[in-house]
């Protein structure tokens, strides 16, 4: 069993990309049931002064359950805890780099919580689409 | 276009229930990518002391977007910020009620910020398996 501190110091900080495909948004539509006009009517979007259909924020809290269940050293790991805020909105086709950087390590309860950001590039600048802090607890 | 203020007469407070289905679980797997043991193998899970697959925590951020899209009074909504904690595990086939309570209304940036709390019926009692809030924005 890894401790805390071990998980720190084997994942300090990661980068990794996420594409927003069709599988992935087909896939939370069916997983949520939402067809609210924004992500679904491209015309509707676009009324409201956005590119086109705009693709649910949620799409990256389900990215940060595969950062967490999958790109962490260990795979005894639970989400405690999440908070995300979205500033700008992403696209079908996006590539979107996940960003986190170990912020906390509570050793006495098994507990890490990572800061992280998700930008876009925008013209060769990255562009802030939303950030947060997923804590994350290690299993026996 | 709905103000703030009439979201929050329209709905003060909601209750929805949710079903944990196949279909759910296969299309949040899916969308996330996440295949982490807790999640896809019962041994696994009942060797970490649970009863079986773990559901997916971001399955109910999911579930959120619905609310947020599909239930208010109004479909021109966004989704601002969340935060979430999980008190315990849910499993495939879970019923869970969300229940919301408008906790602020800024009228003047055009925002809601709704208490929400999933629970689960365990003989009788409502278990919590998880709290917190989510930042509701109107759209023009």
């Amino acid at each position: 069993m890894m401790t805390a501190t071990q998980l720190f110091q084997q994942c300090p900080e990661l980068t990794h990309d996420y594409v927003v495909t069709d599988r992935v948004y087909d896939a939370f539509r069916t997983c949520s049931g939402d067809i609210n006009a924004l992500h679904v009517d491209d015309g509707f979007a676009h009324d409201r002064g956005f590119s086109g259909r705009v693709m649910y924020g949620n799409i990256l809290n389900a990215f940060l359950s595969h950062f967490a269940g999958m790109l962490l050293p260990t795979d005894r790991v639970m989400i405690h805890a999440q908070d995300i805020s979205f500033h700008a909105p992403f696209y079908l086709g996006d590539t979107l780099q996940l960003q986190v950087r170990c912020e906390t390590v509570s050793e006495a309860v098994g507990v890490v919580i990572y800061k992280f950001k998700f930008t876009r590039d925008d013209d060769g600048k990255r562009r802030l689409i939303a950030r947060g802090h997923i804590q994350i607890g290690i299993l026996a």
